[in-house]
């Protein structure tokens, strides 16, 4: 199977995902998002990992929901922690339903990751849990630190870093690493295809906060300027607050009352002058270059490798 | 080991969990809750069926830890949703730090069961996460349930005793039905003690309401009469309505303004003499005498079978 075959099994899989159960009140809200799209990196991520050593799709496929339910999972409750009201151009679920709802069916679908785990009968499930849990606490340590940062004056970049490798880098890490368990890698190369993913989801992340700033509205699926309207400590205000001798950006980031729309097109215009988008891409460039070559190091013939590689590639190029 | 030692063993074991880990706005809370006490009824019954199928304490602890950090976990979330401010005398996660950390901290104690049960490097494993992830998702379902019932008008007694049932009494027949497991029983026992768990913990949930409005206030921790004066449809509640002709329980339901204690004292008298409290007990009775039909059914030496017994009794005997 090419790339875009397997993305399309994938997104097909988990598209339908389906939860029977009774009350409703806690089934609809979990069918509800994880059939609310998206782009099912993790999922696909893991299949590829399987296939890169030799495991069918139909083997790696209910891993591979695992991961994206819980993707899902941690989406819920960030969205509630983060009162987010829109989620790929929809409601999220506390503002569709209500609180107690989203904390509640959230955690079902935290349990429902260990069932699609149990549903691929791995003579290896111990290894894949190991490696799974290890991510997913990291993954909630990461969401701690962000909620940390919004109330500390003195984050500085490598904070940040830090923090965006544990909330977002390590899932996708875990993702390619699980597939390589399935597919009985060594550990020499469930490590170097760790520190792929790992690297690799530092270059999304870093473009996930570009594009929330100077993304498409209509293909970014979230509110543009979001993170500069609520003065979200990223790589991009963390280095463009360390560059700016004029004061201009900490006023804004001052400001009580403004227009949020005036703000976003004011702070866009100040990292641009100060060139901390084209800082963020260079750096961007650094992470995806270190994955590759966390890759390079993997045992497995080239000809093998070119699906994770255009994979890579597409994340890279995405613009929403 | 008799009973008491067990006890005393289990709860030593859970006293000592602690997660080390950064940032401390997660971790603290995880161990505030997780060290908070309580009677670890879940635990020892698993440690107790354990040692019925001639599994060894320290073979069972693990998995023991687990399912009382799963409690832990779902009473961080229920208080949360029931914006209790009390728990064990103690103020709940969400009070002492905020909603958002008490989220993200269960979420995390969710994550930490898991590796409870890893710990334990149990060659059934699979069986032994199946059996629990049934009860965890019943224990959602009966949470959504409880919440429904809140504003829903025609709750039956039945509906009521389905509801008890999956939030809390699915999790102690799989305490009794992984310590079987662990202890390698035939699919027959860990089915009747399965049973055993489930009619006991409705027994023992029965007693649980009976106590929040009968219970001695210095032992039970909670705040007595909580019950009545949110009109929480519980087997009492729901018994004097359909008893009660004079409307007068009633009247005290649809009052928006009242004393609180003064209601407390009404409502209690209201059951007085309606009989629903001795009601309440017969139901109770019932519900353990099935318990003790179906643990009959085990086929074990009846010698060994004392220290459940005994396990049984004290639950049907607490006063808080």
């Amino acid at each position: 199977m090419d790339l875009k075959q397997v993305i399309k099994l994938v997104q097909e899989e988990v598209e339908n995902l389906e939860y029977k159960g009774h009350p409703r009140e806690l089934y609809e809200p979990m069918n509800y998002m994880v059939q609310l799209g998206g782009k099912r990196l993790r999922p696909v991520a893991l299949v590829l990992a399987a296939s890169l050593f030799g495991a069918d799709f139909s083997k790696a496929i209910n891993a591979a929901k695992g991961l994206e339910v819980f993707h899902n999972f941690t989406l819920v409750h960030d969205d509630i922690m983060d009162k987010a009201p829109i989620r790929r151009g929809q409601p999220t679920v506390h503002e569709k339903w209500n609180e107690n709802i989203a904390i509640l069916s959230g955690d079902a679908l935290m349990i429902k990751v260990y069932d699609h785990f149990l549903a691929g009968n791995y003579n290896n499930l111990s290894d894949i849990l190991k490696t799974f849990n290890k991510a997913a606490i990291e993954v909630c340590e990461g969401q701690q630190l962000d909620m940390n940062f919004e109330v500390k004056n003195d984050v500085t970049v490598a904070d940040y870093i830090e923090m965006i490798r544990l909330k977002t880098s390590v899932l996708l890490g875990c993702a390619f690493k699980v597939g390589a368990i399935i597919g009985n890698a060594t550990p020499e190369d469930c490590k170097h295809i760790y520190n792929f993913g790992e690297q690799l989801g530092l270059a999304f992340q870093l473009q996930d906060d570009f594009l929330d700033c100077f993304g498409d509205p209509e293909k970014f699926g979230k509110q543009v300027g979001g993170d500069i309207i609520s003065n979200k400590k990223t790589y991009l205000m963390l280095t463009a607050l360390n560059l700016d001798k004029s004061g201009e950006l900490q006023q804004w980031v001052n400001a009580k009352n403004f227009d949020a729309a005036e703000k976003v097109h004011a702070v866009k215009n100040i990292y641009k002058e100060l060139g901390v988008d084209t800082l963020a891409k260079s750096l961007m460039l650094e992470y995806y270059k270190k994955a590759l070559s966390s890759f390079d190091c993997i045992n497995v013939a080239n000809e093998k490798k070119s699906n994770i590689l255009s994979f890579g590639q597409l994340l890279m190029e995405r613009a929403s």
